[in-house]
Parts: structure tokens; C-alpha cells; sequence
């Protein structure tokens, strides 16, 4: 088994979930008029924001994989764990275009990242167990693992804001692309040199 | 002709089908309340369902690939014939997330995965016959056939229970991803001897 | 310029078409009889036919690009055309599986069909023709070329018959996937031994 | 990290555009009558229109990264906010079927595909500024730039006479993708001079 038909059943998947979230952006019945799209400003947003958080797993799945050379029946379960979050996604971008200032949608929104986030974490750890070489340079997975369960911390605390400030709960989701957009030479470097040390 | 092409094309079909599944995961329309969740998991555990039991299918046909060299315009076609059964399922989800109880629904459901699990016999069967080297060793042909065979069984059993016990044939189809899905040392171990022994 | 990204583009637009063509079976709302499911025939019998007609095209696409071994601009051109119609082969699915008695929806897809047709024909003229060995075998060619315009005439018929006869109509339709996926021993020895002479 | 799966997921989400472009073609309900053929025809034409533009940016991209040999993390994210405004298409490509002569779907049709060409500019010059060999010969460099950066124009263009005469306004955005389909033997010659000079 290799590595290769793993990455391709992922990229079509990632590929896929980013193409049907537009789905969720619907043009209004009725004339066009610049109210109808200010209408659609709201999923549009959603959708936006869903897209560069898929764009962020995916990135990260890209770099995970470059560090594993192995696979198992459990990696490939492992994977399928991560798509099944990742293709629900669309289903709580849909409750948060409809309804931004619910909680409830918040929570739900919040919940499938931290889902999303677990899973990844879990492919990670046994793909570098099973890595034939033995393991990973300790500082490196150290540093991945850091990395990888942040976000969930601001997850947990949007679910929380979601009850008090629907619009801090937002930006806190907002948040996590644009960290990893953003460079950061800092975390490039550090991260040559951890691969580099034990 | 090669393999890489009948491959990119299953991987592409396998993952838009479990990408289009979460499209059979509607959000109530009106206000967000913990009963509208409510309201959405039939449809959300008919998703994880099949989307376990389409990714038993994917981990398998990944597997089967494997031992496969050679490809004719036979292969090809009872590759497509797999696919088709596979692209078909998202009918009898949606038949079992909105008539759980229904005998029918569990009778389509179960009827298309038997289907799918005959579409990929045909598939090993002729996939391993024209292999370059000749044959498999006979005992791991004999093995991954029974192993195979099994989910057919447990699938009729499931059509028969629906209409006496819906409950026991939703479980009895969430055995056949749960079985494939756990830890199997011993399938391992037997199926590597197996690889070995002629 | 390499053949790879055009395999690539094309699997994936193959994979998502026959993949969609199952939206074009619908469940009816209401109870699940017997009744509903003689109901969606039309539509399933549809479904199938037009997954049997892509894979032909997509097993021929497979053949043909085995042949070429040079990519142009033109070439990549050809190709989105044939890919085109390709895409648009679900608007005329949906119309015979609401309208199969209609010379309109079958004169609808049969067009389509040789719109397809001449387009793989377009594709494999300029492919082999830009061969860095200079070009195809004479016979093989012709050969080619007679199996991939012989459909076109079918759907002809087909879509005449229409207007007297929309059965025969239809089973002409079927009888092309039906003609290529039966095994033909003379055809594949006739292009093996075509594909040595000169 | 690689190319490879950069493509992967690019080939993957135009396949899925491309060919989801097609659900915004419908059947119109009721019985089928060439009056009904007539009624789809502009949403026909506007997806024609819109897969023909989002091929022209599919060859495109091939021809890009076919000049690239490096990827880092803000080249994943350039070629991502490409692929963003692509999978935005759908959105105006529906109101342009529905509006075709309103001043604002046009308007919102050409502001995506200048995003669509200002994205694709900002992932040449990164990706061919972190060539391992340095920089490409300075006439290429600047070729592609000119020959990528004028339909922004003629998309403006498109915009304004929106306002005035919508025909002429689809007209200047069915040039684009007509001008990149026809042969250019001056353009394919002057592309090979550019790169051998320097």
C-alpha cells in the first residue's frame, strides 16, 4: 500500500468540499439589485471563511504526509476520520450563513473544527509511529503537535464567546487562517531547524 | 493500458460520492434550536454509515488494486460496474435517512451493497486471473474471497430483520464498517503468511 | 507541456459526471411503497444509460491517449471540447428520464451524443497526428477511426426512430455501451495486428 | 513538498467547476417543446461561456507551473486564492443566465474574473521568483505577464459597457476565451524565442 492512491482520494475530497461550499451562496430570487447583493454578503463570508479553513487543513495534510513513508490499514482509517469531519463542514457553514448570531450554529461550527483538528492530530501521531526510519526528530513533532492543537483552544473559546458576542466568535474562527496565511519566518526557520536537531 | 488511470478515476468517484453523501444532511429551515439537531440526525447517522461502509469499499479496492498488474477492456468495465453500484448509493441513503423504519429502505439499502460487494468479486476475480506471473498464492485468493463474501451474508440478514426488527438490521449493516474499521492482528498476520505460503 | 495534467483534468471531470448523473434520480416525496420505486425506473433505467455511454467515452479516452505521446495548446483544446459535452451529457439525461417517449428529449440526446463523438474524433485526429514519431500504423488508424464514427450513425438512427418508435429509439441508444463492453476477441486481435503492420 | 499535489488539487477543483457549471442549465418544468430548448438557451450560453473562460485559466495554470520547480507555503496559498475565485465563478456565471441584461450581473461577472486574473498573476511572479535557477529569461517573463494581464482590460471594458449595451459587453468577455482557442503560431513561436534569449 502506498502513499499515493491516500493523497489522491484526499485531494479529491478537499478538492470537491471546496467547490460544493459555494453551494451554500445562493443569488436571491426576484431582480438583481445591489440590495440583493448585500444579501448575500453573509454567506458569502461563510463561505469564504470555510474555504481558507479547508485551505488551512489542507496545507497542513500536504506537510503531515511529507513526513510519512509508511501506510497501514489504520492510517487509511485515520484519514477517512479527517475527511468525514472535513465533508461535513458544509453543513454547519450552511447553519452559520443562515443564522451568524446563533450560538447554537457557533457551537456547531466550532465543534466540526475541533473535530477536524482531533482527527488530524491522530493522523499525525501514527503516521510518524510507523514511519520506517523509527521516529521523527523530538523537537520537530514537539513543535508540529503544538502547532496543530492551538487552533482547537480558539475553537472552544468561539463556542464560548458565541453565547455572549456572536462577532468576537467570529473573529476568533477568522483568526486561525489568516495566522497561517500570514508568514512567518520565524515558524519556517524553526521548523528547518527542528527537523534538522533530535 | 495501466492501472493508474483506473485508479485515478475510482479515487475520483469514490471521493466525490462520499463528499456528495453530507448533500442528504439538510439543516431544518427556520430557527436554529437544539430540535432542529435533532431533527438532522437520521439523515447524519445514514451519512456516517455509508460513508464508513463507501470507504470499507475504497480501503478494499485499494487493497485489491495491490495484487493486480495487468489491465484489460474487461477490467476496466467490471471496474466501472463497481463504480456504478458505488455512485448508486447515495439513492438508499437518502431512502433510509428519511424511512429508517421502512423494510423497503433496508431492502434497497442492503440490495444496492450487495451489489457493490458482487461488482467487486467479479473485480478480484478477473483482476487476479490475468495477472503477468500467473496466479495468486491459492490461499490468500481463498482468503480475501471469504473475506470479501462475508458482508453479502450479513447484508441479506439485514433485508430479512427489517421486516421484523429495523434496529437489528441497521446494526447488522454498521457491523460490516466496524468489523473492517477495528484492529485485526490476526487478518494481518494470516493475510501476510497467506502472501507467503503457496 | 505533458499528458499527465490533461489524464488528470479529464479523470476528474469523467469521475464528477458519472458521479452527478445519480442527482438525476429522485425519491419521491411520501410514504416508500413498491409504487414509489416502480416510479423512479425511468429515471434509474436513465441513470444507467448515460453511466454506461460516459464510460465508453472514458475507456476510449483511456485507449486514444496511449497513442499520444505529444501535448499542444490545440491538443489541451480539443480535448476541453470533447470534455464539454461530456459535462452537458446530465441535461439531456434528465430530460428523457422526465420525457422518454418525447422525440424532443431523444433528438436532444442523441445530438449531444454526436456532439461527443465528433469531438473524440477531433481529439484523436490532431493527437496522433503531432506523434514525435511521425504517425500511427494506416490500418490501426483507420480502425480507429471507423469504431469511434459508427456511434455517431447509431445515435442518427436513434434520434429518427425517435419520432416513430421511442423504444427502438432507446434500445439503439443502449445498444452502443451494449456493443462495447461484450467481450470482442476479433476486435482486440484486430488492433493488436493492426497496431504491427504499417 | 511538491508540485505534485498542488496539481492534484488544482486539476481536481477545476474538474469540479467545469462540470458543476452545468446545474445551472435546467429543464424547465412541464411538457418539453422547442420553446422550452429556447427558454435554457442563455443559460446555456452563459455556461459555455463561463467553462470556456475557466479552461482558458486552466491551460494557463498548466502552462505556469510548467515553469516552476519550488513550492512553499505562500505558493499554496497564491495558487489557493486562485482556485478561490474560480470556484466563486458559478455565482455571477447564475446571475448572468438569469439577468442577462442587467448592468450589475455583469458587472459582478467581470470583477471575479479580474480577481481570477489578478490571483493568477500574483502566482506567477511568486512561483517563478523562487526558482531554484534563479530567475526565467527577462522577454518571457514579461510576455507572460502582457499576454495574462490584458483581458483585466477587456474585462473593465466589459463592465462599463454593461451600462450602455450589454451584447456588446458579452461580446468582450466571449473574446477572451476566443482569443486564447484560436490559433496563435506568433504567439507559440515568440514564447519559444523568449525563453531561449535572455
Amino acid at each position: 500500500m502506498t502513499k499515493q492512491r491516500l493523497e489522491a482520494l484526499s485531494d479529491g475530497v478537499f478538492a470537491v468540499v471546496i467547490t460544493l461550499l459555494i453551494f451554500g451562496v445562493h443569488v436571491a430570487p426576484g431582480p438583481l439589485r445591489l440590495a440583493s447583493l448585500k444579501a448575500m454578503l453573509p454567506s458569502a463570508l461563510a463561505f469564504v471563511l470555510s474555504f481558507a479553513i479547508t485551505g488551512v487543513y489542507w496545507v497542513s495534510h500536504h506537510m503531515m504526509l511529507h513526513y510519512m513513508d509508511a501506510v497501514d490499514r489504520r492510517l487509511l482509517w485515520s484519514n477517512l476520520l479527517l475527511l468525514l469531519f472535513i465533508v461535513f463542514l458544509p453543513v454547519p457553514t450552511e447553519m452559520l450563513s443562515a443564522h451568524a448570531e446563533n450560538p447554537l450554529a457557533l457551537a456547531c461550527y466550532g465543534t466540526n473544527l475541533i473535530a477536524v483538528n482531533a482527527a488530524g492530530l491522530l493522523l499525525w501521531l501514527h503516521g510518524t509511529a510507523i514511519r520506517s526510519d523509527g521516529r521523527l526528530p523530538h523537537r520537530l513533532n514537539r513543535l508540529v503537535i503544538t502547532v496543530h492543537s492551538t487552533p482547537a483552544i480558539v475553537y472552544a473559546a468561539a463556542i464560548g464567546f458565541g453565547f455572549v458576542s456572536p462577532v468576537v466568535s467570529v473573529i476568533l474562527f477568522a483568526l486561525v487562517p489568516a495566522f497561517f496565511i500570514l508568514p512567518h519566518p520565524w515558524l519556517d526557520r524553526w521548523m528547518i531547524e527542528a527537523s534538522r536537531s533530535n
